[in-house]
């Protein structure tokens, strides 16, 4: 066997059609309107809300539109794996929010020797337990990153994920972290309010609120104390499904230091077809403003393989290729083989009903109209686990035309 | 931003240890012991059942392991893209089953200029529609690709995903063949009888026998009508589910022609934790035989962030670490911190209630006995869609030191 080597570089790519079948499929696009669109619009609202904006870049793992945020103006990246935070800093990002416990020994070694190794690179954590603050700080001072690692402490729902779950251990905490202060700083309070989407639509609301409330007091708590060590207490919170509501809450906390609240939000670089339209339109009610304006950019072309029986479609594209964890992709868009001409399909009452590793079984009315080589694109919700399946997304134009390549790094 | 750019080489990764935290976590490991075990015990295992294996590559896309399956004497390798297809042509895979239907244009143009290309390269792909032949021939006509290409006439399951769903489609689908026969050869019939393990367990077995004699009718008939254009008809069935069966009821096909029986079983490769342990469970029940002897070789090693609550114990691990489709990972093995010791799990009562993208949320019973900064290795179900997760596994031995890593190119 040949030794392994990586993909063939696909600057070929350009100007190539996804209707005309100039490239194999299945595959992924990006649509370059919407997505610069996207970019724009929602660091305006962010500006306009008086948050800095530190979006999820775990999103996309694309460095190229890591770099199209930046250059829009957030204030920096999120990541929550060593391996995401190795690629950021490969492809030069500076200011990175670790929205995740720091644990691992080689993962902490790395982060030191950046820190060490480039005095620009400007980083943060979280911490939820005293045992984590000992170990942290522990690791970090066998490292020797030439300065204190700044961390936050994470607040968490019950029956959730990481963080706290009342102020006394935030106090508690906060403290393990005063007495690493060779080590560590404390600069924030930190939690995420996306796990409520789980819970049952007429509590959430009033959850995301109350959770919120409790960052908040914890906020106020170590504040009262003295139990910050910089000047600015940062505030963070803010995935892509409540974030009226952090801004509403978060920038309304009043601290003896001046604060300063950072958004993570990731899913608006492509909105979806699914779990974060219905979410943004719950945003939209809830601020009776159509701001900020997302349009979902991501898109699975497909091919009609096998009309095997009368109301059965099978396409050529399957788990391995888009995400399910947040509901199947709708079907979009039928273009005829040859034709350029898109057809709607939102409303023509198709149903992805399976999904195999490489196929989606799509069952379809009678007068279906659809034929073998045809292609279909799917939307799929939770743009996340759809990204993830792709080693290479295609920016396209308006008429699927490949104006670049957008390498991914997951 | 810098122009993106591949992973860097991971070579200096041999000789350290997961359980030292020498690596960052989360990281997936393939036991080597088990792996090359499995490798020559399900080669033998074919052999001696007296068919041909050409394993399911999609499961791991990793040359490396498609050369270790291919040094073992496997016949050939599958494939379901013309991305898969791709990456097994670059390092050199020389008889291919494409086990899909080919239809892109852009596909078939690739394949046709292969076989032009490289006269050592066999290639068997999949046909089950006259409209599909049809295109099939007009795009292989045009992209000359100097031979004919060899199809095989899939046979479906009702319900299920492509192939005719009787013989009379088959035979139309041959005659459209023959009809096409300065482009296509019919030199087989195939089936995959795996979608029958979503249904319910006590009508599997007969709904698997009755799908191949299916397929062995559509073989008989095709025979019978001097359809096939090969002095040999090739069969070919067989995931990784119910390949016992396959063996029996293709074995007994009587042809007028020799017949071969094609084995495409991907998952012996590494077994898993979960949905294939339980079907070879099956498998050794029917045949009264402990063969083939596999034993799972895919372990995915996550550290404990947080232990937020007394039940509650938070990884480093989530949906973009391993699949779900098959079920969650079990709990299989914790090592404390700085101990080399593993205590296993699985009857430890630990249970996967939820995962994020980067999260696993577990429930355990009280004393637990688990700390900040423990490890824990986490069991698939269904080997696929967690290969897919990663770009680099470390093949360990039984320490847990890294031998070698393992590219994939998903």
């Amino acid at each position: 066997m040949a030794a392994a080597r990586p993909m063939p570089p696909m600057d070929t790519a350009s100007g190539r059609n996804v209707l005309r079948e100039d490239l194999p499929l299945p595959l992924c696009v990006l649509r370059g309107g919407a997505l610069e669109r996207n970019v724009t619009r929602f660091q305006r609202f962010s500006e306009a809300s008086g948050v800095l904006l530190c979006p999820h870049a775990k999103t996309s793992m694309s460095p190229a539109l890591f770099g199209r945020q930046l250059e829009a103006g957030c204030w920096g990246l999120t990541f929550a794996t060593c391996a995401q935070l190795e690629v950021a800093r490969r492809h030069g990002v500076q200011r990175v929010f670790y929205a995740n416990e720091l644990v691992g020994a080689a993962d902490i070694r790395y982060v030191c020797g950046e820190l060490r190794r480039d005095p620009g690179f400007e980083f943060y954590c979280l911490v939820d337990s005293v045992a984590g603050v000992q170990l942290l700080a522990e690791r970090v001072a066998q490292a020797g990153p030439g300065r204190r690692l700044n961390v936050l402490i994470e607040g968490g729902l019950a029956g959730g994920r990481c963080g706290v779950r009342d102020i006394a251990a935030a106090v508690e905490v906060a403290e393990a972290v005063r007495a690493a202060g060779a080590s560590l700083a404390l600069v924030g309070v930190e939690g995420f309010e996306g796990l409520v989407q789980f819970r049952e639509a007429g509590r959430r609301e009033a959850d995301v609120r109350e959770f919120l409330g409790f960052l908040a007091g914890i906020a106020e708590t170590l504040d009262g104390r003295g139990l910050f060590a910089a000047d600015q207490v940062l505030l963070s919170a803010g995935g892509s499904a409540f974030y009226d509501l952090v801004i509403a809450e978060l920038n309304a906390v009043r601290l003896r230091r001046p604060g300063r609240v950072i958004l993570r939000s990731g899913c608006y670089l492509t909105q979806d077809w699914g779990i974060y339209d219905s979410l943004l339109a719950d945003i939209h009610r809830r601020t009776g403003s159509p701001q900020p304006a997302l349009e979902p950019a991501l898109e699975v072309w497909a091919q009609v393989l096998s009309v095997p029986e009368p109301g059965l479609v099978i396409l050529s594209a399957g788990r391995r290729d888009f995400g399910q964890d947040a509901g199947n992709p709708v079907a979009l868009t039928h273009v005829r083989r040859g034709s350029a001409e898109l057809r709607p399909l939102r409303e023509a009452g198709w149903r992805m009903a399976a999904a195999s590793d490489q196929h989606a079984h799509m069952t379809v009315p009678p007068g279906h109209g659809v034929e073998v080589g045809d292609l279909v694109a799917l939307g799929p919700s939770h743009p996340c686990t759809t990204f993830d399946k792709w080693r290479l997304l295609y920016l396209v134009d308006d008429d699927y035309t490949v104006t670049d390549t957008i390498a991914t790094y997951f």
